[in-house]
């Protein structure tokens, strides 16, 4: 990205000696293009720069990255009481300021330098006092020597050294970050001074040992372990004529006292004083010296620097890598946030030098992985081992080290609020689905099997499978199937559940058929146009089951929407026990109409609704089959829920309270949501929908039992036909686990104990066996609910430096939260008494808000949003740097196209060959290839492993090209594409806010 | 806040020409500071930037500050088809890039440099070709005389020169921006190939006239009018062995055919072609010299530069202010995007030297306008002429010759939007306003009464006042003010509407003392913090308001809380003709027993509830008092309309749909709301409560007239008593109608017709005798609408360059829109039909819609946040940089108390002094005078006329302060405090998005 000059410490070394005043022309940064005009894009680096990038390339295997100073600005202000030292701003990886007026601490942000300052510090290292590696154990002795050993030309008159002296040993006033009982304190004791006086008088003497306020300093926490201290320091004294500088470098670090805000060693200093100017010349001077020390390749180049010119050569490197913005487009005193992702330091030294070109390729690999192009180098677990049930061993043998850790690394709380959360999320699922599969197949699955199923079936999986963090549940697919497959049997006169064990068995010897030949090594064929494909459809799925919920309610609970209140006297609903010819008369409810033969002649009043149905009447009046409220009242709950769901789950991102507390609402959001929402409900007392949970432990239908036999109902050949359906619930199957198991194990999530597709496989498939016997449904892993599981279950660094985001570190990988959701499943059973105050709409909302977190988190969705967009406002995307608009809208098209034809599948008679038109997505994606170029496929979606071949023997990989593109995506807000971030594909969302 | 070289220009001139090669020294830019160390801050400016600063001076008065150049770079690239120059960027006022294969326009971003590239450029200047005011009417001629005259050590070879020469006559290809209809035209004539081929092929030669993709290309509206082209072309030539460089000026803008995008004259051309290199250098140095040239200041050198040497200078100046960010801390390639307001082009020619300190105080004044220190500067309107009416007599001489343009001004589609907006937010004012005056009048003034006199007095107001943009309505401190005066008459046994008379003429009286004596003067002493204390009382009645009257529904259509599905048989309600003895009966509600008394005997049936009623009946039975539904469905269009205002409010700021159409949602968000509920409402054909307007002209009350007698129901002295009361009430209408008219009157609205404070008090207390005499409400100035007002006719520039935001022109001052308003709202006495469809929950979403946008405009909001917000994750805002946050906070809670002791006295009995304590507020911001320094309360409030004086007397307003710490705040997210951006202190939002 940026070129190097050529031989330019070199020259530094040569020139600045011989000629040190009154100009050195050897380090101008533009020097060596005036060698000639144009011709000056030289590829050698700077020897020093060069010894300091080959230092880092060894550290970088390391990974000791972290900054190795703490920067503190002191300057000399003129307050009432004299001159004094005050501390105005600080540096870790990223400046902050003390405000003016504020008495506090500015928000970390990327320092922003005249150009001027920059150069003026370099002539101030040129030109000052220089003296590394110092020995001194006090600042007293440090200044001393400082002032003693000038060159004669800028000698100072002994009177000034000692004025200067006794300035410089003055106690410095720093902000320290209070902590809130230091602050509560302060506030008591003072609650109306304009200052608290803890500091020292103004004229007092440094303290040589650490003041309380030091120690008791909050901010040592965020200096990272190991640090050394770099003071600058800067004023204006009118006793000066002429400006003094030092750079000091200590042999090693010395604790100078009360000198920093916080009791580190000291390692460096600057002083930098001077008669009066206008502007705040020295001021800045001393930040571009802080930033230039924040550098962390100058770090290492000041803290190696044997003379005065590797320091100078190591600053010219600094400025050779400089940005700059012009001036009038842009106000400088803006502070710029800091990026959420940081270049790499090694970038400028790994990028260019042919030699690092292989190391290169390994560092873009990350960047890569998040476009598609990880897939070049195809994923250890699905590598063909070509043995029978290879794949399957090398599963087993990669997670049974993990096994004993699977456990012990469960204990942290939040694990807990994962359980909970996934719980709730489980038995929903359960409770919908299992009220779904009842309606479709006349109760021979009902909640009550549902419940058992997904306890029985997630916990075994949990124990057994490669990936513990998959979450077992029935699926929108397979529901579909099983709507069919009964329907068939009904019209068939098939006996549905023996017709559907040998199904079952079929499909479970296909799985392990499929297993043996690893054919999971497929699932590379599964690109984001088909994973996308696939879970938009299913998001849609909760979203439309949610929707239709919603209004069926509407339909239990029917609201009289012609009721007048002037016609109150004309309501009302009475028990007939006659004969019931005069039913017809119930149908008319239009027409209020005092209708005297609906008064019941003499029946016996008192009976409630059930008493009468009981004794064989019926209901006759205008208001019988009119429920009030109860509609409405759930719609407000289900709308209440929702956005309260979503609200509390980006509370994270707010500005709002500590980010404890933040993180800790957005984490028990769906949970906060539900309780808030029952509480609401029961406040009110209305008779909403309730959770049904089954406690009596009975099939839901009593005409079958607890074993399916496998024959006896239906003719012999059933048993073999069954197979042919079988094909199609395998590739189902198949697709449904496999399409989360690989958005799962996604690299971005840091995955440590690897993946187990073979396994994973296997668990589902003979778990097929046991369920389709003992007429449970059929379970497969479930994308949106294993991806909250995940999330729920992220780890993050603890933030160091001010300004730094914490980093994504990994997920908590164990089978605890697992094996408790699915035990506490299993227990639910039990737990009708308090399960049924949660109302049903209630949990609508929450399936609603998984649904559209899920939509939202797939970049169709995003793409989908660009259509709606003017070009000029769509935002700074990666591909569309890449990819002509049009391409981008076309391809968009055509996914949204093979998702409405999926939907239409689904929802017509031709269901049945849903499956396949799933596996048809996969041919279609391979049809994509004749009318987008592989270069518009890679942006968009991932390359199929032919075309990545065929691609990488053309010998141009997009990195390259991307290189020589030297261009990356970003924008000002701290989204920055090419660090590895994780991008959260089908993912329920959770923001980072900085900490 | 930069400082200037000394002499660099100077040094250049004398040097460059003497010392051609290998180097110049005198153009380095820090070659001054080493004539010494750091005693570098000069004072004096190059002479040609000098030159240039006193140019701009002049023209700064004529305000000629569009950019003058449209800049194109040209880029040579290597295609299948041979090399071809293809548009890779351009610039007018921000940088447009070609994304690689995008074909499209990057968003307008501050193009970033590597430091790098400018040297390199400054090389390129110094040593390539140089043509100064060339004649030449066509390309070829210009590329001829280019190539020919080069001076010796750097001649072309003929043949190289030859084949350079067309090289560059070859057409480039653009990326023109295409109209729709175009992009159709193509789609359908190609809708499968990669490019439309609508340009000429690679090898084609430039054509001489325009093409017609030239002629069509949008892009030209957005060219500023007058505006020249700048080509700059680069490129890797292989046959060449050294880089060639041209910089030429033509004497005129010369038209050269196709070369440009646009068909504009061309002034400028740099070439720059070499022998291929690594990296984009010469891209990168030809971004460099469109920068440079982008640069208003460089534009102003470069066309008026007469030798080689003018142009370095200027160039030196350029980077002599440049701005710089380090490395590996901000990633280059992130586009910043464009601030929404920019530093002025002048700001360090008009900011450093002395002689122009007084113009740069000018240029502070509007920024010291927002934080109150434009105060010092007393407004010509509120200055005492210490003549009896004298500042009445001013605002008629300044506001009659505006009276003409008052009418013709409202001839604009805008103001058909304003209309209706505001004149349902004064519909449904005056029927809430007016349903509560009822309540608490005992109906001696109900809504009849308010839609008259809002009609009355707001034509009035409208044809006479000072300011009319002004809408005249009835103010919650009124309301309560007429409650109290309502009770005492009642409770003394006075005559309520005789008494009220006198006051009101009591009142009219004292409104004209006041004007006489132009008291108005004081509302000097009205600062931020009176207004916010007001402004937010205002505010929470208007959101108390709306959530009381949507509880109070609760209670006239009551829910069944406890309706049970099963006991469906046991509700009725039937008519009870007979003796009223067992009415205690009804009581009996909660035990839904089957009561069979309750079953009528022997009554006849059929009777509605009125019919019963009516007869004398009552009603007997347990859901005689429940409504079902109507009580939820208000709920749920009330939560519907108030989310579907605030969202369609701010879509306005969305990335979705062109400008148009978001301002158009955004402009008729309120309308749009209420037509939606409406219509949903009426499809779902509940009774809900509906807007009731009157139908027939006759009081409300039939016990009184439309003339109120000033004698006869009470004694005499009352007259001359109600001159105390009568204080209190001028007290409370002065302050309301002032603070609202110091609110719409501050000078960020750029109102040009002046304001009329004298004028608009002495038409209120007026209107005060009329309505008091006619027994109609009384009307101030109501803020929150009248900012709508404001809001909804506010006046925006057309935006130009790409990235520029539209500019704030003013509000369409005229009378036309308020008379409309209120002529409407009188008309809808008669418009009762179609009115009546409106539902009252909708209006009252309306109502807390405009009360909380109220609230959050105001910085009392932003600062009560600040307390629930940890310090580091607080917005940089500029008070936050200058006083300490337990001030602010300390300041807040103050604030705080004051609204609560407000409201708690509007709620109590001790209401009557209410008045009273809002002009207390005044004497309460003096004495924070004691608690806080002027300093801090200048940041947070403004300062009173006296501390003004006072710190002007000090010798250190702070202007000069913020300028001597050359730090102005704002953030990368394009808000810039330090141009005078109208900051809305109360307004209902109207968020900009760039065009």
């Amino acid at each position: 990205m940026t070129a190097h000059k050529p031989g330019a410490a070199s020259v530094a070394l040569q020139m600045t000696d011989t000629h040190p005043l009154p100009r050195s022309e050897g380090c101008n940064p533009e020097a060596p293009y005036q060698a000639f005009g144009c011709s000056i894009f030289p590829s050698s680096m700077a020897p020093v720069a060069k010894q300091v990038s080959a230092a880092l390339q060894m550290e970088e295997m390391g990974d000791t990255s972290r900054p190795l100073l703490f920067i503190q600005l002191n300057q000399l202000l003129s307050t009432p009481a004299g001159l004094e030292w005050r501390e105005t701003a600080r540096w870790i990886k990223f400046e902050e300021k003390v405000e003016d007026g504020g008495e506090r601490w500015s928000a970390p942000h990327i320092p922003v330098l005249p150009l001027h300052s920059l150069f003026q510090l370099r002539t101030c290292l040129q030109e000052g006092k220089m003296l590394l590696d110092l020995e001194a154990p006090t600042f007293k002795e440090i200044i001393d020597k400082v002032l003693s050993g000038q060159p004669e030309e800028t000698e100072l008159q002994p009177e000034l050294r000692e004025r200067l002296a006794d300035l410089l040993l003055r106690q410095p006033r720093h902000q320290p970050t209070k902590s809130l009982l230091w602050l509560i304190h302060e506030l008591i004791l003072s609650p109306c001074r304009g200052k608290a006086k803890s500091w020292s008088e103004p004229g007092a003497q440094l303290s040589k040992t650490p003041l309380k306020e030091q120690l008791r300093n909050q901010f040592k926490k965020k200096v990272p372990p190991g640090a050394e201290v770099a003071h600058v320091v800067v004023g204006e004294v009118e006793f000066l004529e002429k400006p003094f500088t030092a750079f000091i470098r200590l042999r090693q670090g010395v604790g100078l006292g009360s000198l920093a805000e916080v009791a580190l060693p000291s390692r460096f200093l600057f002083i930098l004083l001077g008669p009066q100017t206008k502007v705040k010349a020295y001021h800045e001077v001393g930040r571009a010296m802080a930033t230039l020390l924040m550098d962390e390749l100058f770090q290492r180049v000041a803290q190696q620097a044997e003379h005065r010119e590797d320091l100078i050569a190591g600053m010219e490197a600094f400025l050779d890598e400089l940005t700059v913005l012009p001036p009038r487009k842009w106000d400088p005193s803006t502070r710029i946030p800091p990026p959420s992702c940081l270049p790499s330091p090694y970038r400028r030294t790994t990028v260019h030098p042919p030699d690092w070109q292989s190391h290169s390729n390994g560092d873009m690999a990350a960047a890569g992985d998040r476009t598609g192009l990880g897939d070049l180098c195809p994923r250890e677990e699905l590598e063909r081992t070509g043995r029978l049930f290879g794949g399957l061993l090398q599963d087993i043998r990669r997670k049974a080290p993990w096994y004993g850790s699977d456990f012990t690394d469960a204990l942290h709380p939040q694990c807990l609020s994962a359980v909970l959360y996934i719980y709730l999320a489980t038995v929903t699922n359960a409770i919908t689905f299992g009220g779904m599969l009842g309606d479709a197949t006349a109760n021979m699955q009902g909640v009550l099997e549902s419940f058992l199923g997904t306890a029985f079936a997630g916990s075994i999986f949990c124990l057994f499978s490669g990936q513990p963090l998959t979450i077992l549940s029935s699926t929108g697919p397979v529901l579909v199937f099983e709507r069919l497959l009964f329907s068939f049997s009904r019209d068939h006169s098939l006996d549905y559940l023996e017709f559907r064990l040998w199904i079952g068995l079929w499909v479970a010897f296909f799985g392990v058929v499929l297993v043996a030949t690893e054919a999971s090594h497929l699932v590379q064929y599964f690109t984001r146009f088909t994973e996308e494909g696939f879970c938009a459809l299913i998001s849609l799925i909760f979203i439309y089951d949610s929707l239709k919920k919603m209004l069926s309610l509407a339909d239990a609970f029917p609201i009289n929407w012609q009721y007048r209140l002037d016609n109150v006297t004309f309501y009302s609903c009475v028990c007939n026990l006659s004969i019931p010819g005069h039913s017809s008369a119930r149908n008319d409810t239009l027409t209020p109409l005092p209708l005297a033969h609906q008064q019941p002649p003499a029946v016996p009043a008192g009976l409630s609704r059930t008493q009468c149905l009981g004794q064989g009447g019926h209901l006759l009046g205008t208001s019988c089959q009119y429920v009030p409220d109860v509609t409405l009242v759930s719609f407000l709950l289900f709308g209440g829920t929702f956005l309260s769901c979503t609200v509390l789950k980006h509370f994270r991102s707010s500005r709002y309270f500590p980010v404890g507390v933040r993180k800790l609402v957005s984490d028990f959001a769906v949970i906060l949501a539900i309780l808030t929402s029952c509480t609401v409900d029961t406040a009110l007392g209305l008779e909403t929908p309730k959770l049904l949970v089954p406690s009596e432990l009975k099939p839901t239908n009593p005409a079958r039992g607890w074993i399916i036999f496998p024959f006896g109902a239906n003719p012999w050949w059933v048993c073999l036909v069954s197979a042919v359906p079988a094909v199609l619930v395998t590739i189902l199957i198949f697709m449904d686990q496999q399409i989360t198991a690989i958005i799962l194990n996604r690299r971005e999530y840091k995955l440590q104990k690897g993946a187990g597709f073979h396994l994973d496989l296997l668990c589902v498939s003979l778990l097929m066996a046991i369920t389709s016997a003992t007429g449970l449904p059929w379970y497969v892993s479930t994308t949106v609910i294993s991806l909250a599981h995940m999330e729920s279950l992220r780890k993050e660094s603890a933030s160091s430096a001010p300004g730094e985001y914490p980093k994504f570190l990994g997920i908590r990988e164990q089978r605890l939260t697992g094996l408790a959701v699915f035990t506490l499943t299993g227990v639910s059973i039990f737990m009708a008494p308090i399960l049924k105050y949660i109302p049903m709409p209630v949990l609508y909302g929450v399936f609603l808000h998984m649904g559209v977190e899920a939509l939202n988190s797939i970049q169709l969705t995003d793409r989908v949003r660009l259509l709606l967009m003017p070009a000029k406002h769509q935002p700074d995307l990666a591909y569309l740097r890449h990819v002509p608009l049009r391409r981008v809208h076309l391809f968009t098209i055509i996914q949204l196209l093979c998702l409405a034809l999926l939907w239409v599948l689904k929802s017509t008679v031709a269901a049945i060959i849903f499956p396949v038109m799933l596996l048809a997505l996969v041919g279609i994606r391979k049809g994509l290839e004749r009318i987008f170029s592989l270069h518009d496929l890679s942006w968009l979606d991932s390359l199929l492993p032919e075309s990545t071949r065929k691609e990488a023997k053309r010998g141009q990989p997009r990195e390259q090209e991307e290189e020589s593109n030297g261009e990356e995506v970003g924008d000002v807000l701290g989204t920055t594409l090419f660090c590895s971030c994780p991008r959260r594909f089908c993912g329920v969302g959770a923001e980072l806010g900085p900490s």
